[in-house]
């Protein structure tokens, strides 16, 4: 099967709909901490296959500004990854807990900084390939230092970099957490300090 | 516990070593396409803790330029997430496969274009709460269309966006695959064409 001719030039008016339609639910996986759901789905001309995914609460990650050039940032071993990442401050939503509850909580308990100035900036959607999670950027102006609050068992550094510094990292491919260097160069680019 | 004093400022010279250590492999729980994995570790204070997580093969994303302004896009329903994504050409890297080739791949599979012109940009880790995931980010320049190969059941719609068009929805929020919101605007950013 060849496409006869190239795609056209901007979103097309018309997209079809690519819809995968649930048939039934085969499997229900639990691991200690994330559960695997596979469904068998309907693909769009007709015939079956199999998603597998993990479901996620969704999360929030946040940009504290200090000042408005100096943010709040975290060095954090990462287990997974087998190493440390320089990220934002972020954390995953308790059941029930509105978004930005969720960022005033992870703030404080994490770098002991508050603000009474908060505003939503943008949703990432990080792996829509097997997961269905979505992390909310808020912005946190002019945050006050009142002392952290950390989990028993949660080891993290915390200090600050200005928004060139942080920036010039990620050019240079030392900021890889995409969560982080996404919402930076989305704060550099689009929030107006 | 509280920090008695606020963070320095920049990136401290001696970071503390917040490693994690793999005491034992605890469970191996398999899914149809994705394992889960549960270690028993030992945090920086000598206590335990638990960590799971899905290891990844690795995948690319891929900036295919037309010309000095235009990009391939794909628009696909991700039955994670339950809708429809504008997305960067991306796969899976293959068991023993070089990233510049499952670039070169799955470009051509899923798009239809073939460039002899590619360069590495940066790697992005998008999950690394509890995946070991890496993306690399390739440029590939004046690509040309020969027709795509798209796998038995795979559908997607090609299209194309300029890149200010694209960052702009990337700014509305439009844009919220973050491995294609990432690229783009660290293309924007740092890439010069």
């Amino acid at each position: 099967m060849k496409n006869p001719l190239p795609p056209v030039n901007g979103l097309p008016d018309n997209l079809p709909d690519l819809t995968e339609q649930h048939v039934e639910t085969e499997a229900v996986v639990q691991g200690k901490f994330i559960t695997l759901h596979t469904d068998r789905i309907r693909l769009p001309d007709g015939t079956f296959a199999h998603r597998e995914y993990v479901r996620h609460p969704g999360a929030v990650v946040i940009a504290a500004f200090i000042d408005d050039d100096t943010l709040v940032f975290e060095h954090q071993y990462r287990y997974a990854m087998g190493r440390h990442f320089i990220e934002l401050p972020a954390g995953k939503i308790d059941d029930g807990e509105a978004p930005l509850a969720t960022a005033k909580r992870e703030l404080q308990e994490e770098t002991g900084y508050i603000s009474d100035e908060w505003q939503f900036a943008v949703t990432l959607n990080p792996t829509i390939g097997y997961a269905n999670e979505h992390i909310d950027l808020y912005i946190a102006k002019k945050v006050a230092f009142v002392g952290h609050r950390r989990d028993i068992g949660e080891f993290l550094e915390v200090f600050t970099l200005s928004m060139d510094d942080a920036v010039a990292r990620i050019g240079r491919g030392e900021i890889t957490d995409t969560k982080t260097a996404f919402s930076i160069l989305w704060l550099d680019k689009f929030y107006r300090r």
